[in-house]
């Protein structure tokens, strides 16, 4: 059946490829032939492991992740790995650094401190985080036990474009709202985690890539589904995985290798960030909100003379079938989420609306 | 479009209702003429509140829940639980009762025993958790801040057919696999939690049912995630939650409404479970492998005369399309999981193969 489809911009849940949701659907009463939906068959039966599994050996492959690190699938997410970070490694000195970028590495720092001792290494709070913080060296934890940093920001529209300095300190990234959008050197990270629910899956299963060495060394408080032994362990069947969940981002990463891999989506989600923020900046009424240089290619965050005319462009781009358009109540404005999933036809559209509200709107300026 | 679907007596995740299954299909696309998945909608929308909001007050009518209680919506099933019931519950003098009547009350168990004193009041682990244990009020710890029981032992198919008389102190029960399937006063409990695998939806999202009082006293350590605080607090939308799970799981709550209720489930419940222990108690060759007394009926565990007899029954009744029938390796043979969605014509389906297996079968004994 044909469906009335919109133009999604949602930041999270957000968009999921159309052939992807097809699949689902057509094998939602019997999948593989099984007679059962992927929801009623055991975690523990030959199908679902070939779905971990191929799950778990898709993502190493389009990250290329070394094999001295481990893939898990994990509940609860981001904010759950807030506590399950620190719980996991801070076992040498109990120290860590945090970049405090925006409001989620706000509160990744500050589970963080319920565990041991964290400095806030550079932060753009002065400005509302609408740019990436300069990291001075001299500021840094000489013994912290790990390096945290928010790769994109998606409230403000910010990504790191280059990685910190930090020796031998492993860099921790909370990756949830950047996971293969573009290529990223796994093997630069000590772990990099991620809620499924903007760049892969539905809501309810978060991705962990942990280098082996530094797994086991929990806390004695960390609860036994926080501490990452467990997965390693267990290859993430302790206990009954979000199987669907899991289903669902194989489906994603099996249609991102067959696009091409992660450099294939790289190009078209530089080309949709670039065709929109050109717009932008040639607009006479559209202003992007964060520092160029360090803008998001997967949130791209913009505002309107008055917040009046915010209001009135999101009302009207709702009715014209383009959704997801307010920005997070922290940034205000608007902030439309580009994610892999988002068509270009999706930014073409986006931008036609923008172009003729500007000239309905403009004139009155 | 009309699948062919097998009966399924999967343990967890389990057999979803056929017309759950199939409203979720039609709308898979779009949700409520939304033009996006309900995967697809962001958990601040007003479709997603309504969704919510719909389940809380279904669940809270299916089980007459009192005002004083609150429902939560988490992720990391009871494993999960048995980690959030200390950190939140040992406020007072940091000690507990455990009834170990199974494998997951065992676990649930050792993880309390991280954060305060536990004490076992009573375990049937002499007979392989065949039975309930007997209590007695004098191996009761009298200033302990909880009582925890596993109100239905998936793996060895018992059940507590009544409380313990615990005066002030608040009983807490795992009802993983019996929530929603018998009437519970839930009055009686100082919460409930329960995976939504068995009973409810699939996998990937987990309630709990949480007297007020109990709430906001978590220790020091307790993840943000952990905390039942952070629930109450954002009615469940502390972070985005499991959306499709819990999607799922207000279908399942109407349905279960639109057949009459608890009341209406559970009499079907009490017959599908005595038609199959009837077979069963007459049989000359399969055996019950729980205590009649505690018999569940949710979970029913039988055996034939040898190893070799079980191994043949699951493969034959697999290909005759009965599946999941394959008892937990901690205690072998056969278990039958006769939850909710399982229709009573799946039962007597089995009746009638164990029927043909035991006359062809029968005479080699």
């Amino acid at each position: 059946m044909e469906m009335e489809r919109v133009h999604n911009f949602n930041p999270g849940p957000a968009a999921l490829p159309r052939e992807v949701l097809e699949q689902a659907q057509r094998e939602l009463l019997s999948y593989d032939r099984s007679g059962m939906s992927v929801m009623e068959i055991s975690h523990r039966s030959a199908a679902f492991e070939a779905i971990i599994g191929e799950a778990r050996d898709s993502l190493k492959e389009l990250m290329n992740i070394p094999d001295n690190y481990r893939i898990l699938f994990v509940q609860g997410g981001a904010s759950t790995q807030f506590a399950a970070v620190p719980l996991n490694l801070f076992s040498k000195n109990g120290k860590a650094d945090y970049v405090v970028s925006g409001n989620f590495a706000q509160k990744a720092k500050e589970q963080a401190e319920r565990y041991g001792l964290v400095n806030v290494a550079a932060s753009s709070k002065d400005k509302n985080f609408s740019y990436i913080p300069a990291l001075d060296r001299a500021k840094f934890t000489p013994d912290a036990d790990f390096f945290h940093i928010t790769l994109n920001n998606t409230v403000y529209g910010t990504r790191f474009t280059s990685l910190p300095e930090t020796g031998d300190i492993p860099i921790v990234a909370d990756a949830s709202s950047c996971i293969l959008s573009e290529a990223c050197d796994v093997s630069r990270f000590g772990l990099i985690y991620a809620g499924a629910q903007k760049n892969i899956g539905p809501s309810g299963v978060t991705i962990v890539i942990v280098r082996e060495d530094l797994v086991g060394h929990a806390l004695a408080c960390a609860p036994v589904m926080l501490d990452y032994k467990t997965y390693v362990e267990s290859d993430s069947l302790y206990n009954t995985p979000p199987t669907f969940a899991i289903y669902m981002s194989l489906l994603v990463f099996r249609r991102l290798k067959a696009l091409g891999g992660v450099s294939a989506i790289q190009k078209i989600n530089e080309e949709k960030a670039a065709y929109l923020y050109n717009f932008i900046d040639n607009s006479k009424i559209f202003t992007g909100t964060a520092e160029r240089k360090d803008r998001s290619i997967m949130n791209v965050t913009f505002v309107l003379p008055s917040k009046e005319l915010d209001a009135k462009f999101v009302r009207e781009a709702t009715a014209a079938g383009l959704v997801g358009l307010k920005g997070h109540k922290a940034a205000g404005g608007m902030r439309a989420s580009i994610y892999n999933a988002v068509e270009f036809e999706s930014v073409k559209a986006l931008v036609e609306f923008m172009k003729k509200f500007e000239l309905e709107n403009g004139g009155a300026l």
